[in-house]
């Protein structure tokens, strides 16, 4: 399930940029005020606090508008060449249990860190092996499924399975199905996955949840169907986790130019989960293919359907197939638009499928 | 459709409690602020007006992180062990009409009240016959129905059957169908339900309707079919009615830990009938059980499809089959979280889905 | 196409007024500030900015309660009487396209305007043609298209085909498939329509779209099928074309109470094509009639299904079909309340079905 890129794929990214029509490169952007230049070289405007910060605190005099227009392009154009970039951390690894007398054991440890949410920009996070999202966490229908829980924060927690159908003392509602796991604690979650429980689930924290997943306590739970249905076959089975917190706005943990793209060879088919973990829908829109939309929630859709825009709302999953038939670097993004554009060019839920021949 | 509680599923509330680890009760509390603990004591925080004057104008002394940890976790512990907590009036309750020459007749009177949303929390509110939601109007395909508005508010008003096909001139919409009905007035609606109009729908203002529905205006509407299908076969049939405006995130008018359980035996098939009289969606999720939508807006799906996390939009209603085959108490709630858990604990659109054996 | 009222049709907007009770026309209005009655006189409040422009530097001497309610329902009186009004600029006009060589040549240019929104209320707007929404273009299945795209604006722009699943380099996104189209510049688009790839789509700017799309770039792009379907046999075809931005709350480009009203006979059948070009959802509800949901961003549903109210997110398009059987006029508008109504009256996303015997 690699998805890095090879050099034709990253070459593809740009090869808009030398089209028809000759794109004037010889612009001056001398007039182009400091401040501006600044906040372009940040990559990326998750949110409104550091939007401000950004203002300069004299206005620049003013532009042409032609310098205008060739300095708001420079900075689309700077954050798009620079996409995938570079950033520490990356989430949603695939966690590889042990084998304890039959039992997968997955241990998880809750930790306060820094998380480079895209380059430069430093947050600070909550998350579960210092990962956001948190490691990914595969089993089988009929797994027998320890989970071991580290508190290494300075606040309570406990994990929630959430789509999981398991005994109530598992459901990690603190005062409710457990106590809350206080800072140096541990606490062990241990189940059978139950037959027909299966597709992307999500498990994260249920206590003080608004700041803890929010910041970052949160993953897949992808349970897989003994006898996988024949449009669940494909060639790359891709996550993609919303959020929208004090992150800003993030898919898989990184606000574009840090996302990370989709590839696919002309013809295959991918699986893409969507998982919402944050606080607000978000319409996602695939550009030159559509998406038939298979699963809600984990459970097989009766009659499945076809989009090009699927809104997803806080704590649902859908699962999409895209056929790929197209070739080509295909825009993806939140289609609420302040949520993936502002003057300074793309930022926060964009990233791309790259189709290559 | 009593959802009283009886003892023991009283009990099985706070049974996760004395689970597999101790719960360590034993730190000292002594250290948390006064103005924490009569924030904690209010049960809720609703409105971030609420939240800002429970602010304290002097900083406490800091806490040490465990003293920290175990005076937030006791917040959330006392919301928790309080539900369901008592507050004055209730709303839902069923309106026995009164019969007149084959009439069903509903007598409802619009005033201004103080509604009890949470403990010790009174709001201003607008209401028929002084409960939030008004009294849930059942009545039958081809009924003859007369609802008798009397306006003793301070403002003109007017009624809506939102979902009913009515001749126009019971459409409720001042100026365009009816004049408004002016404070000390009253109004006559009389109408037949027509064939096949049935299911889940909904009464409430069209007049001045951002203030008054969010105030309190609104009520379900409840058409029982003459032929119910077979899955409509079920052994409770609940209401839950959202709303987000001035009182706060409610269900069927209350925050928690004033919100009202669900309860059922292990084994029993029970209908939700969701209904969003808010300005945001609310996508509700509801632990350790599926859900299978059957209707929108009262109307058969063609393909009913199962969920966890369902999400409402203002005006919609959504009719869902739940069946209780995972006993305990499971949370129920907004899965956007800061419609339901603050730093406080939980408060807002939260209730539990209690199933005992 | 045209939506065009005749006299019976206009007559019936108000025929309710005349109603059951009598509407007490005398009340003294002689003590309603000036300020009330002046914000009336604007007949829409679509931004937060307008409200606090129009509330008075001094408070007004309070009215008695009786006068304060019938000053109210005069504001929202005088908003309904003068719907339909009149505006200058019209949106979605049908685009007819030159035919040069076989191919069906469309010329947009897109400029800065100013654009009455609402009566007396005109905002900056970025148009093509002059229009907000952009012109309608209608094509086929199959038909060979150009769209010559001229920028007047002063920053670049560029048109994503939104739902269309064109070669890549015409997509549309800047440094990623096209270089930004400068101002003064011009671009051709240049493409067949791929077989199946029909239905209600869009285009609109993909360059600072947040701002762009906003302020009015963006149209309907309407793929006819070779060969439709039965259902698709309709009297009428109407857009709705959703928007929330610096214009406030519009539907095809107006605020109530310059919105243009769906009009039918009775028995006909009408097609509804929703496209949300907003920011926010808007949850669309019908009076008097449902709507049965055929077709989702242009892609035929397998399961059709009926609802009163539709919940269309950013970027969707849903189209429904209405059996026109219910005489009246009737309201639509968006259930999001504080989008269609305030305390001075109806505004932003409301119109009305109007059925005719």
């Amino acid at each position: 399930m690699s998805i890095d890129l090879n050099d034709t794929e990253l070459g593809a990214l740009t090869k808009g940029v030398s089209s028809r029509r000759a794109f004037l490169r010889t612009a001056s952007l001398t007039a182009v005020s400091t401040a501006a230049l600044a906040a372009c070289g940040k990559g990326a405007s998750p949110t409104p606090e550091a939007a401000a910060a950004a203002t300069p605190p004299v206005a620049p005099p003013p532009l042409s508008p032609r310098a205008a227009a060739d300095a708001m392009d420079a900075m689309h154009e700077k954050g798009i060449k620079s996409f995938p970039a570079k950033t520490a951390g990356k989430g949603n690894q695939l966690l590889t249990p042990r084998i304890e007398k039959g039992v997968k054991v997955f241990d998880l440890t809750a930790r306060e860190i820094k998380w480079e949410v895209a380059p430069e920009q430093l947050v600070s996070a909550m998350a579960y092996n210092d990962q956001v999202p948190g490691p990914q966490i595969r089993v089988r229908e009929g797994d027998r499924v320890r989970v071991n829980l580290k508190n290494e924060l300075t606040q309570s927690t406990a994990i929630h399975f959430h789509g999981m159908e398991l005994p109530n003392d598992i459901d990690g509602v603190p005062f409710i199905t457990q106590p809350p796991v206080k800072p140096g604690e541990s606490y062990t979650y241990e189940f059978t996955i139950p037959e027909g429980n299966v597709g992307s689930n999500m498990y994260h924290s249920h206590h003080n949840s608004t700041t803890q997943v929010s910041l970052g306590l949160l993953g897949a739970f992808i349970v897989e169907p003994r006898n996988p249905r024949p449009i669940e076959k494909v060639a790359h089975d891709y996550l993609m986790v919303l959020n929208d917190g004090a992150h800003g706005f993030t898919l898989n943990g990184k606000g574009f130019p840090a996302t990370e793209p989709l590839t696919a060879k002309l013809g295959e088919k991918i699986r893409i989960r969507f998982m919402n973990e944050g606080m607000m829908i978000h319409p996602m829109h695939l550009h030159g293919m559509h998406m038939t939309v298979i699963d809600k929630d984990g459970w097989p859709l009766p009659a499945p359907w076809r989009c090009d825009t699927l809104n997803i709302a806080p704590g649902e999953r859908y699962d999409v197939i895209v056929n790929c038939t197209n070739p080509g670097t295909w825009a993806f993004h939140c289609h609420i638009l302040p949520h993936a554009e502002s003057e300074h060019g793309m930022f926060g839920m964009v990233t791309a499928l790259v189709v290559s021949k």
